[in-house]
C-alpha cells in the first residue's frame, strides 16, 4: 500500500440490478456508513441509470474529502468484461448490450470505478467482511430468482475463460428435469431456484384446499411458502424439503468438485436457511465423500448488502 | 533457476497404480528417454513397491551423472496430502494406509521426491507437455475404471481443502441412476466409467444374439464396445450413444462451473474419442449457455503417459 492509498480507507460500492441501483460508503473494516437507492430506471436505459448511479454516489459521499475517497466498485448482472470494464448484456435490462460501463462512470464521476460481476462481487463481500473470512477457498452460493454465485480457490477469486466460471445454476443435476429459462432441461436453478419454488407452490396449492398457500392466490412465491412452513403448513413443509433435496444435489457436486473449506449460501431463499438446512445435510450425508462430509454449509453473513460490500472492498487497498 | 537447478535437466516420474509400477526417465522438453515397469507387489505391500521403486529407478537412471537428475516425482492415487508426502490410503491396494512414502523413497533412492494425486498429476502432463499446452485455464478429465480428473484454473493447479479438489467423478448427474460404488445413487462415474460402459454391455448383449458383443462372453467390455462399434454393431453403437451422452452431461457441468478454455478427455474410455466426440458435442449444444459451446473438448496427448510425464514435470524447474 503506498502511502497516498493508505489515506483513502473509503469507497463506494455500487449494486446495479434490475429493481433496484443501490449505493454505499463503506469503511475499509467493511462497515457502511451511508446508503442510498432508487428503482432502476429501466426506460431509460443505459445513460439514464449512469446518471441515477452519479446522484446516488454523490448522496453518499457528500461531505466526504476527495483525499479520503478511494474510488467506486460496480458490482453489475452480467456476462460483462471486467478488464474492459464492458457490460456485453443484462437479460432484465432492456438496451443494456456492449455498454461501456466504466468508462461512462469515469466521466460522470471523475474517479477511478472497477466494475465485477455480481456473483463474483457477492462472494467477495462474504470473503472479506462475512461468512468466508480468513478461508483460501469457498463457494458462495445465491439462490433466488436463479442460482449464481462465486468460488474462490486458493486464495484466488475463480475467473475462467472471460470471466464466466461459477455459473453454477447451469450445470444440470436433474437430466430429464424442469425446463430452464437457458433452454436446457435440468438445470440447478431450474429445479433450486426460489422462482421454481414458487411455481411449484402455485401448481400444488389448489390441490391443497387446507394449505395455508391455497388462500394466497396468484401472487403466491417462494417467500410465502418459508413463512407457511414456519407456521408449520404440511405442503409448505414438502416444498421446503425438496427444496432442500435439490439444493443439496448441487452442493455435494461443488464440495466434490471444489473441495472447498465451506459453502456460504445467499439469496432470498436463504432467509429460509434453518428450514433447509436438515434437508441439505441429508443429501451431503447420502451423496458426498466421507472426507467431504464436515464442510460446513452455512448461511451467507451479509444479505443483500454482500454485492454491495464486495464491490466497495474492489477499490480499497487490500 | 540457479544456475545448479540449469544442469539439472533430466527427471524421474513414476507413476504408481494398482496394476503397474512405471517409470520413466524425461528430459526437460517432456521427451522420454528410458522406461521401466513391473506389477505392482501387491501382496508385499507398502515395503515391498517401494522396493519395487528404487529398482525401477535405478534402472532408467543407470549411467545419467547425479548432477544431471533434479529428483523423482510420484503420481499416486489418493487420497494423498502432498505438502507431508503421505498416503492416506488406496484403495485397490491392500495395506496403503498413512504410507510416507516421500519419507520412505527418501531413503531408498537419496534423491529429492515429491508426491502427487494421479488425476492431479495427468493434468499437469497435459498442461505442460500435452493437450492443455499454453492454457492458463482448462478441465483434465480421465475416464476409464472410474472418472477422475485434475483442473487447471488461473495458471495454477485446484487443490481445495486437504488437495481433494476435482473429485469430479463423485458429482451427481443423475440423482436417480445407477448406484456408484462409494454408495451414492447417480455419480457421473456410477453413470460414465468404463466399468459402466462394459456392464451395460454384459447386461444387454444376452438380449440382442445378433450382435458382436453377444458372442464375447463374461470378459465383455468397454474396449469390446469401442471395437464393435467402429465395425457397425447396432448395439455397441447405441452403447456408445449412451456413453457419449452421460459423459456430455457432466462435460457441460464443468464448462459452467470453471469456464476452461478446453476440456480434455484421457483415460481407457478416450481411445474411442472418436466415436463419442459427436454425441458429447449434442449435449454441449443442447444444455451450455451459447458463450460456453465453443469451448473446444479434445482427447488428451499423452495417453497413458500423462501421469508419468506430469509427475516427472514436478521436479524440473519450470
Amino acid at each position: 500500500m503506498t502511502a497516498a492509498a493508505a489515506g483513502r480507507s473509503l469507497a463506494v460500492g455500487v449494486d446495479l440490478g434490475g429493481t433496484q441501483v443501490r449505493t454505499a460508503l463503506m469503511r475499509a473494516d467493511g462497515e457502511l456508513l451511508a446508503r442510498a437507492a432508487e428503482r432502476s430506471d429501466l426506460a431509460g436505459g443505459p445513460r439514464a441509470v449512469v446518471e441515477q448511479i452519479r446522484r446516488l454516489v454523490d448522496a453518499v459521499t457528500q461531505g466526504v474529502a476527495p483525499e479520503h475517497l478511494s474510488g467506486v466498485g460496480v458490482s453489475s448482472p452480467g456476462p460483462l468484461d471486467n478488464v474492459t470494464g464492458v457490460v456485453l448484456s443484462i437479460s432484465t435490462m432492456p438496451g443494456w448490450i456492449d455498454i461501456p460501463l466504466v468508462a461512462w462512470l469515469n466521466e460522470a464521476l471523475q474517479r477511478p470505478v472497477v466494475l465485477e460481476n455480481d456473483g463474483v462481487s457477492a462472494a467477495i463481500g462474504e470473503w472479506r467482511f462475512g461468512a468466508g473470512r480468513g478461508l483460501s477457498d469457498f463457494v458462495y452460493v445465491t439462490v433466488s430468482t436463479g442460482i449464481g454465485g462465486g468460488v474462490i480457490a486458493g486464495g484466488q477469486v475463480l475467473r475462467g475463460r472471460r470471466s464466466m466460471a461459477a455459473h453454477i445454476g447451469h450445470m444440470t443435476t436433474q437430466p430429464q428435469g424442469e425446463t430452464c429459462t437457458c433452454g436446457n432441461q435440468g438445470c440447478w436453478e431450474a429445479q433450486a431456484s426460489g422462482t421454481t419454488l414458487g411455481q411449484r407452490a402455485r401448481r400444488l396449492a389448489p390441490t391443497r384446499p387446507d394449505s395455508l398457500l391455497a388462500r394466497i392466490g396468484p401472487g403466491l412465491n417462494g417467500a410465502h411458502v418459508s413463512d407457511a412452513a414456519r407456521a408449520g403448513d404440511a405442503l409448505a413443509l414438502e416444498l421446503m424439503a425438496q427444496e432442500a433435496e435439490e439444493l443439496g444435489i448441487g452442493i455435494v457436486n461443488l464440495l466434490h468438485i471444489f473441495s472447498p473449506q465451506a459453502v456460504v449460501i445467499g439469496g432470498g431463499v436463504s432467509t429460509g436457511f434453518d428450514l433447509l438446512k436438515a434437508g441439505i445435510a441429508a443429501q451431503v450425508a447420502r451423496r458426498a465423500l466421507p472426507p467431504f462430509r464436515d464442510v460446513p454449509v452455512v448461511p451467507a453473513a451479509l444479505g443483500p448488502n454482500a454485492g454491495l460490500v464486495g464491490a466497495a472492498s474492489l477499490v480499497l487497498p487490500s
